[in-house]
């Protein structure tokens, strides 16, 4: 292609980087859908390991993404809620999810049924 | 949020993962920007090996997102070309892109300037 210029951007390779981590897209795509315990996101990705899903919203809490509540109850609720910048990754999240449902074959909902 | 149902999207999952794996969101961005060739590809991309560039091209090939054409001149051309299906990923960069530059502070252009 003749008039091609090279131009890496780092905000965007920094971004995709974060979001295509493994487990974290789809961590983001439950809490985009109203999933906020730690339990609710563990039960909805197969898979996942406690460690690892605790691991991903640690890097999505120093990254903003995402903000960790703590209700001073019995016992204590924590509750991991979006940010406004974690919110506006939704069209990332719905242009993948487009994507996805457009080229991928379906999955059978229970492949030994 | 009392509403929240689980939903894991194998389809969402495989592409999520398949577009952020390190380097491949970057290797998209130029090739939709019009990159075809190795080297383009690897001169525009800081940091990455040669082999892992050419590992990441295979991945694409693999998923018919890049197609690989071989021009029998002297010395032999290859060019690597995005196919509908990777075409069709331009709004995922496009939103990343997007998000990146609304939330991540911009990097200096040498920061030892």
């Amino acid at each position: 292609m003749p008039g091609y210029e090279p131009d890496f951007c780092p905000r965007y390779h920094s971004s995709i980087e974060l979001i295509g981590k493994r487990w974290t897209g789809v961590i983001l795509r439950e809490l985009l859908r109203g999933a906020s315990r730690f339990s609710q996101l563990s039960n909805a990705i197969p898979d996942i390991t406690d460690k690892l899903l605790a691991e991903r919203l640690k890097e999505l809490e120093a990254a903003g993404v995402v903000e960790r509540r703590i209700y001073p109850e019995t016992p204590v609720r924590i509750e991991y809620v979006l940010t406004e910048k974690g919110r506006d990754l939704e069209g990332v999240v719905r242009e993948v999810s487009r994507w996805a449902e457009h080229w991928l074959p379906p999955v059978p909902a229970n492949p030994e049924a």
